[in-house]
């Protein structure tokens, strides 16, 4: 069975994407986020999501590897969409969603990234009255989805996936629902 | 010796550059396609290249991998020149031609990228009436090439080997002939 | 302790914004070239700087993982900065400075890549008396920059690292200091 990351950056619609493809498809939709949290609960380090942060960077590393592993052990019954992040934009600069030792035991088939012009997230961005977002300006937006691209190629270089970009401009989200189902139908 | 790898997207001109460049070159001229086939052939698993694709993965991995190693072994008679793609675009993505098993083995020392203008290598496609290729818009031909950028640089940060860019645009096929065969003089 | 990489390509202003930021953080500054040369007289295999370009790629190879695991063990006593070349432009091309074997022993924290537009670097280098520097047109300028980014996120996705993106236009040093500085500060 086919493991699958999607990742788009905020405003890109990648979620909204995904929930309409999922309707059409026999994938089960996993959160890598929701799985770390699981793992950090069942080893009694954290309660809520926000403790996840505290935890040293080593123990963080380790529950990313198990959550990695947990992931690629249920693609055993069933094809998995994993939603996480290509890089997290963070004060000290772009942090790879997927560094090796995930990538070693997640060994996904194909990742997906959702993308749309950089004015186009960015009006996204402001009027999404529901999440407070930094203001970025486009040529921000512009250069996240770059060292996305560039960090999904890596991806695929260390586990031979491949890459896929789906655009989803305004209006035309049955055409990016569309696009991201067919590939993910190919056998 | 040597192992230099030369890649273009279709339309970039990379074979013809190529052709012309080895008049004056001292390097063996190999195709990694060919070179996976012959080996498929030999261990009597395909009879010709439509084959290829119906192996499993695994078996073509391998098919891969041992080609890599031949080529390398090939490599201490003469310098070798690879054609091969940076990257493939398939229905699932862009897939990389050399994922880490395969740079492991093969131990390139540079790595060529052939490019062109996306509006040149558009043209070129519609006037090439020689082959069935799928049509794609600038912007896909730019995304492409912007790919094989990202996936080239990943090719050289794993084996140290470095990454040269050569324009080859309309009516200056010398320019780009004379800059790869300086390239690849060098000691 | 952390390990943060600085680099930015001739006329981007990376030193001077260093040079700044030095001034009110608490980094050792080290360049990772001094730092190979010593080791080189070390094992009494150089004389000067000129020298170490005549020794055998796996000398030099060797020495430079060496240099690595030197400023790696000296960030047990404090916080160091490494000013270096994210890519050398060669005539083979971009070659990598921190290829994978320097990556696995440095294990840096962060990558910072200082830029400026295209245009500015190239009016900076024709000002720049003090140097001979090949003079390169605006388009060659962005190419580097744009394998940089590629190279640094293939950097971050092998070692986890982050990469921070600081612009330095002119007139605007002070922004990038500031930028600059309020990264590596961060805990």
């Amino acid at each position: 069975m086919k493991v699958v990351v999607v990742a788009g950056i905020p405003g890109s619609g990648s979620t909204t994407v995904l929930e309409h493809a999922l309707e059409n498809l026999d994938y089960e939709h996993v959160n890598y986020g929701d799985v770390m949290l699981e793992i950090g609960q069942e080893k009694g380090l954290v309660g809520d999501r926000d403790d996840m942060r505290s935890l040293s960077p080593d123990v963080q590393k380790s529950i990313q590897k198990d959550a990695a592993k947990s992931i690629r052990e249920r693609s055993k019954q069933s094809n998995i969409i994993v939603d996480t992040h290509c890089t997290i934009k963070t004060p000290t600069g772009f942090l790879p969603g997927l560094p090796q030792w995930v990538l070693d035991e997640l060994q996904p088939d194909m990742f997906v990234l959702v993308e749309a012009f950089p004015d186009e997230i960015l009006l996204r961005r402001i009027s999404d009255i529901s999440r407070t977002r930094d203001v970025e300006m486009t040529e921000d937006i512009a250069l996240h989805q770059e060292m996305n691209r560039a960090a999904s190629m890596t991806y695929a270089v260390l586990t031979g996936a491949t890459v896929k970009i789906i655009a989803n401009h305004n209006d035309q989200l049955n055409t990016a629902v569309k696009a991201i189902t067919e590939a993910l139908q190919i056998k």
